[in-house]
């Protein structure tokens, strides 16, 4: 089968690789119909040191089950499946309590002996923990929007739980990229009554309007906090969705959340170091956040895509096939696309 | 009247100094009876550089109201009345919502022409805001617990709650100064069921036992992350009550919270840099905390004072007067004493 390898910085390839089958007997082999590229790819893209054994890479898509394990229960061959970004098991103690980014057999695709997503085909283990089988036709026109709930619309989510975002709320978003601008479409759907884009790129501040956002903040730094503070009262905000996870954007982030407010944060981190922020000590915010449980919020989220409430696959402006991977990964790294959509 | 100025690392004196007086219709004027010397106190002892004005100490007391301006309603002369460290209005938007360490017209003592609490008299500012009258005389025995309501007892309460303890969960304090040994009480009357001290000075373990510790680790570092674990199934612990405020300590804290967790941090942050804390990113550790509101305390805490079932009070092994101010931060310098209670 065919699947996307990345090498080091920039050299990222579609190549053959063995067929994926099935290994444990709580495995279910999926073939992939619709795979995302992630920003989390573009860090191994900007920094990955060569490596001849190459990486694989992929960890949202969507597929059809051709394959179970003798030990897989609740997911059929035939099932039309969304797979969260990690797999779990969904019985350990960080799975009930709805943290399953955290399950103690869970794990990432394209390490261990794991597929990458962005492949023909991918080996998933925990099936029955980590799949949901989706109530529609491989080629719904819905499926750029459930392929979010994979990821990137999870993530958003999970920036605004974590600010504790809520109705009539002041908030903030820092980074309009894909996860960014889904947290944009998760503020008003929690209900917020201001939110604030921080972005410089036309194509992402209109795709956020799109969504609700009330401000456009493009200033950078002190100007920013400045800014910010004078579209609320002074105050600064009371939930801020820190998206991007560079030292100067989440110091950005700590600045601009009013006193008690909290700072969702959902950018990995890419300092070993950030500031201990003074102020937002002296200011009692909350700094919670880290990867989502895509899988504990795909049923909150799956009913609004069905319905059309929420568009969050309008994220996707650069679509492929499998050849086109390099492509993809080259169009997001110079900013000329948002986020890239792979058709099989 | 007389009061404490400190003129530099090491350079505490006790000077006679202008008499506290009202200034504005919302203040009132305290004769003090009873004060401390705080743990921050510590970080200008051990850093300031010499200033030849010197400046006013003191945040935490008690005394009696000897005058009020004609705008103040409730506080009247005569009153004993507890002073939190922070003064503040109790009617702006943050005082409303349970923030009084950021009212939007508080402030700190022994600072822009207010003085401080280690001196024989305040001029309180807000006092209707601000001051908690006590139901008590002005020597009873329980005046060293009821003056720990005014800044630590509050402190380590906020670093409780900021760290969600409640019933039955697991807690580490790092750190067992008055404010982390305060904690342990919290932490017990919230209803842990595992109290893990991290500390290695046996006079604060002793204390942090009766004050309901079950577990002590001695050890730094990643040897205490280790031991943390051990103790608790390898998990790490739910709650983490951050009192201390260096780099190393708020590592640890955020090391050995489980995934989910929360870190209360009530330790003044003492560098200007802090880890990005990988690890408690990926395990979606929610770090919380800042100054104690303690006003929002007070009200909550001042029965189990009263009726015995905390008694704080006992963090303090050094009694003095006025004279023996210097003497007291000597002693907690030194290690010599956990914290100094002064009486007038």
């Amino acid at each position: 089968m065919r699947a996307t390898i990345m090498y080091g910085a920039g050299d990222v390839r579609v190549e053959n690789v063995p067929d994926a089958h099935l290994i444990e007997p709580t495995d279910a082999l999926v073939v992939v119909t619709r795979a995302g590229i992630c920003g989390s790819d573009l860090w191994p893209y900007k920094t990955m040191e060569y490596n001849e054994t190459g990486r694989r890479m992929g960890h949202e898509f969507i597929g059809i089950v051709e394959a179970v394990g003798t030990d897989v229960r609740t997911i059929k061959v035939g099932d039309l499946v969304a797979a969260p970004f990690l797999y779990s098991d969904g019985t350990c103690i960080f799975c009930r309590e709805g943290l399953h980014s955290s399950c103690l057999h869970g794990g990432r695709y394209g390490f261990n002996g794991v597929d990458g997503g962005q492949g023909e085909a991918v080996r998933v283990p925990q099936a029955d923990g980590t799949l949901v089988p989706l109530p529609v036709d491989k080629d719904d026109a819905l499926m750029p929007s459930l392929l979010t709930l994979t990821d990137v619309m999870a993530t958003g989510h999970h920036a605004a739980v974590s600010a504790k975002v809520g109705p009539c709320k002041t908030v903030a978003v820092v980074g309009g990229g894909a996860v960014g601008l889904c947290g944009v479409i998760a503020s008003r759907r929690l209900g917020a009554e201001q939110i604030i884009l921080l972005d410089r790129h036309a194509d992402r501040i209109a795709l956020a309007k799109a969504f609700g956002a009330t401000d456009i903040v493009s200033e950078r730094g002190e100007e920013a906090v400045t800014r910010v503070r004078e579209l609320t009262k002074g105050l600064g905000v009371q939930s801020v969705l820190e998206c991007v996870g560079y030292a100067e954007s989440t110091l950005t982030a700590f600045s601009i959340a009013r006193p008690g407010g909290a700072v969702g944060r959902v950018g990995v981190p890419q300092n070993e170091l950030m500031p201990a922020a003074l102020p937002s000590f002296f200011n009692n915010v909350t700094i919670s956040g880290g990867p989502a449980p895509a899988r504990a919020y795909i049923n909150e989220l799956l009913p609004d895509v069905l319905e059309g409430r929420i568009e969050p696959g309008r994220v996707f402006d650069f679509v492929t096939n499998i050849d086109g991977v390099p492509d993809g990964y080259r169009a997001m790294d110079e900013r000329k696309a948002i986020k890239t959509l792979i058709e099989f």
